[in-house]
């Protein structure tokens, strides 16, 4: 299973009156893995949505277990948990920067859809990027 | 059962380049939303945690099923879902202004932590605020 | 001169580590208080920009004087400084709810735009809304 | 003149409905350079912060040149102005990764202050430090 690992430092603006980062931006580091697990895979989210095909939440799951603190450096491990027809599901996991305390557990589920908003097949040379990456692999 | 609704526009600043809502910030109406049926209840969160008692996150979920639109008012539903002795979750389900549609359903769970994050029982002050307004509303 | 005035309350996602409101928050509630002041002159932010015309960010300046806290209500004022062929200057203040203790001062410069980003001129039916009301109010 | 260069990365949750970066953003890739420059200069901000120094923001300002598209990758670029006894300057410019086009210039004024918000003398640690590599660099 491909496997994408991104550092990320957190900043000021990720944290809270509590000290710690706000909850609310966890997903925004999802974000970062999904775009460079694809990357990694050879695919260009920004070409896919320039050409019509997006792939907007359904679902945000997120199980925060230890805090990330100001100027950490967090570690975004993410990897394709399945891939359907016009749908698809990833895992990520935030940790510290040497993967020894996992912090923030989670996944997203994804519609395709069109410019329009309506849900589509997942195009074929996207597909067909991510399963040869899946094989490879494995 | 005791319900909040609160009402929010979305702001540009809400939004990102889909032309809708960015997922990570329905969350953020979910906070408000809480905080206003505290409020409701008697309890001013932010009193609570200069006594030293927070609410952090355990876990979070969202289910997208219509993306809020630039300008847009919405209303944020908010009810206790469960109070135990040192975590609750609350429902939360963001809707068009006039409650026609559901654009976002979800849910938070919190811990009950003190100043150094160990869990704690949530104060008896609260409980008894939240409590009393739970019977009230049967 | 047509002001608006609006409240907003400070919620947890607005603060940082230090325990107030993050410096680059401030200019979303900028944004509320211009959004709300072309409403209060009929203009709606939405309609003009799905007709075209953007008015983009050339400059902003904030002059932070005290901070805005936790569950805080702040009140928005907005002003237009003056209204060009092309281009346009809003005043913004943020205030305690009380209007008592000014927290922080700016202004933003906006450009007219079209969808492709070209300056033009600022469309006649907006401009003449806006000048009816700084008549209106002198 | 001791200069930093970082970049960083366009995602999804910097964008607006115009489709490029949201004009509020920008200040926070000025937060990320004005650590890493710090960091270069062998000043942790966040050691300076848990000691009981601050640096918070008297004074923003930007001008917005070109935006910032989804998945470019920007130069921040970061430079100290001045340093006098309880404040001081960054210039700070957002930039295309090879620096050709300049997108956000731009500066912040920061006062140095204690836990409690008084301005306090800049801690003499931080000036020598800061100085040290001004000199190194003429």
């Amino acid at each position: 299973m491909k496997t994408n690992l991104t550092k990320v430092r957190v900043t000021y603006a990720d944290t809270d009156a509590m000290g710690v980062t706000y909850h609310a931006n966890y997903p925004k580091w999802f974000e970062i893995g999904r775009t460079e697990l694809f990357r990694d895979m050879g695919v260009i989210y920004a070409q896919m949505s320039s050409h019509g095909y997006h792939l907007p939440l359904i679902r945000l799951y997120c199980h925060y277990l230890h805090p990330a603190l100001y100027d950490q450096i967090v570690t975004v491990e993410t990897q394709i948990d399945y891939l359907k027809r016009a749908s698809m599901k990833f895992n990520s996991t935030i940790w510290d920067e040497n993967m020894k305390i996992k912090l923030v557990e989670g996944y997203t589920v994804h519609a395709c859809t069109d410019n329009e908003g309506n849900i589509v097949k997942i195009p074929e040379v996207i597909v067909k990027a991510l399963h040869e990456n899946f094989k490879k692999e494995d």
